[in-house]
């Protein structure tokens, strides 16, 4: 069930990966701290190792030490190893809260003792902060910064495939065989010096980038496809962008074209169908359509699937993954505000894989572009 | 209680974040995945988009593909929104499991799903996978290595500390203000060149190094105490390095020396106390008890502690922070085969701060030394 906005939260986690302490916060904390929302008021206990930044630099509207809780606690119950179920039983008390929603990530260990020492915790189904989804004018801004870093990322790429010379088999690089390790340095590089961080990002050529989440390695060749998808984080923000683009270094051969063709059609025909109201499975059923009009297989084979076998897109803020969903396994309505990847892709070993991939925001009529980058791939 | 090795556990996480996954694994997956532990059978099962990756890759005895489950399960259960409980389920009943141990931080949502659909689930307290704490010759060797990157960081910093010219209150770095964003920029590129990814970077000088978890903002002065503090992931392995020292671009008052001697010899007292069958804690107190005859002073201010107020070390491996713990707040025997970190640090604004900070193994008699770095601070 959704929690009513004015009925209590209970939050425990860390900041730096779990995007709603992130957002309930707005500070970035390396390990797990209480977080409570009590009317409309937001609460967070700290540690001395982190009251103080708290203190200036977080959204919160009150910031507790967690030290004199700690001593309140052992008086309190003086047989039990003390730890954050102590902590936030103080603090229920403090707040006269006896009833608690969390969300479904909420650790199983703690909600067990909780409850065995009589607070109500109800798990909320689906999004404990669904604000979240819709992105304000700030959080719009965030998200075009990201994706300027990723375009920076995707550049280094296509700057370093361009300036490679071909020598037989291989692609060489400032004297060097080029591979992919030197194509995520050169990213993951550019991105830092564009201010943000670029983790796992992908670059994979040939049969490698047939499995989408193969991150690449070894020598890339030439006239071989090469997919590049770069999703930094704002250091500055804590958001993210997140882009792919394909590239060629030599000359394609006409199905490596019609390959690329067919995968830019299909996001373009997602793209015509996102808007407020509309269903997020539909935008990926526009692609389905595309590619089986145009001969294009959908296979599991025992070696892996084959052909278009991952959602199209993804929202995008906080965390790389996020909702909205447009994929053909679920119905998702979406609406106004929401901000969602929509990249498409096609992965045939021997032929090679292609992804193309942006960055939208949902609104009444066509979606607003929150990336920028070049569709031109073929690098002679 | 500690799950017996031949019971069945049941994990449910991603591992790009979650080391538990990623150990048991071998594989680094950036979305949730189920995972299962049968006699002594490791299982994994996964949708298309990981599955090819994970035949080749993971260290798991079975990898199942989660479509054909998903198909089983939309036709048994053609009324439930298909999730991840009813994969389960499945797999359960495919190898005959009726109680499964949990780790704590296994999602509460989907723990009380599971046992309202009748299967019997045990949290354990403490590590679920306990043999991580004791490092493998292999784990040493990729944990020596991350602190290679991390000292290739340190490196770095040193090197831009060293080039920087005086000009009044300011460092100046080719033509520039010397900031911490640019500092941060020099290590984090030097990591990623060594094949690492430090993020979270700290270089943080005077007030804002006493915020420890401030990682730094804005421009360095000179004759001010800079902490480094630097633990990057090699990408290859997983594995962490953690390394800090502190710096200073100038001349050092004699205080801030005082303060410097202090840190390093309670670094060295804790480690005198580290071996097999030996506490934690008594590490952790061996640096009190340094601090304190020197006259350094620990309390809580309004704004802030002050002094010595973390821990003196953490366990590291695929996590940046794990076990053993070496802290004042709890006992915690520590045992051959586990890697600590080694960091005292003192806190005063308006004198600055100091930490250093190594990575040791313990053994039966002295540890041994995973992290290399000098000791020189004071840059003239």
């Amino acid at each position: 069930m959704p929690a009513p906005s004015d009925q209590a939260l209970l939050l425990y986690s860390d900041s730096a990966h779990n995007a709603d302490m992130r957002y309930f916060s707005g500070l970035h904390v390396p390990d797990p701290f209480i977080a409570l929302r009590i009317g409309g008021k937001k609460v967070g206990i700290f540690n001395a190792l982190e009251f103080g930044r708290a203190l200036k630099e977080s959204s919160l509207d009150e910031v507790l030490p967690l030290e004199p809780l700690r001593d309140q606690a052992r008086e309190r119950w003086p047989d039990v190893a003390l730890g954050a179920a102590d902590i936030i039983l103080l603090a229920a008390e403090k707040y006269h809260v006896d009833r608690f929603f969390i969300p479904e990530d909420f650790p199983a260990g703690l909600f067990e003792k909780l409850r065995r020492r009589g607070l109500a915790l109800e798990v909320v189904a689906g999004p404990i902060l669904p604000e979240r989804e819709f992105k304000s004018a700030f959080e719009v801004r965030a998200i075009r910064e990201g994706n300027r870093i990723a375009a920076v990322g995707i550049g280094a790429a296509e700057q370093v495939l361009a300036k490679s010379t071909i020598r037989k088999d291989r692609l060489m690089f400032r004297g060097e065989v080029l591979t992919s390790e030197r194509l995520k340095f050169a990213i993951e590089t550019a991105c830092l010096e564009a201010g943000g961080v670029s983790l796992d990002t992908i670059a994979a050529g040939g049969d490698q980038a047939c499995d989408p989440h193969n991150r690449g390695s070894g020598p890339l060749r030439p006239n071989e496809l090469i997919i590049v998808d770069v999703f930094p984080r704002s250091q500055k923000t804590g958001y993210h962008g997140d882009m792919t683009r394909t590239f060629l270094r030599g000359r394609a051969s006409d199905a490596q074209r019609a390959l690329v063709d067919a995968v830019r059609s299909a996001q373009k025909a997602a793209l015509k169908q996102i808007k407020d109201g509309a269903n997020g499975r539909d935008a990926h059923r526009a692609c389905v359509t595309v590619f089986t009009e145009k001969g294009y297989e959908t296979k599991a084979t025992p070696s892996g699937s084959i052909g278009f076998f991952h959602g199209t897109g993804h929202g995008l803020g906080l965390a790389v993954h996020e909702l909205p969903r447009l994929s053909g396994a679920i119905d998702y309505p979406l609406k106004s505000g929401a901000v969602t990847t929509v990249e498409p892709g096609l992965y045939y070993p021997g032929l090679g894989g292609c992804r193309i991939e942006d960055v939208v925001q949902v609104t009444a009529t066509r979606p607003r572009l929150l990336s920028d980058y070049h569709y031109n791939w073929e690098l002679r």
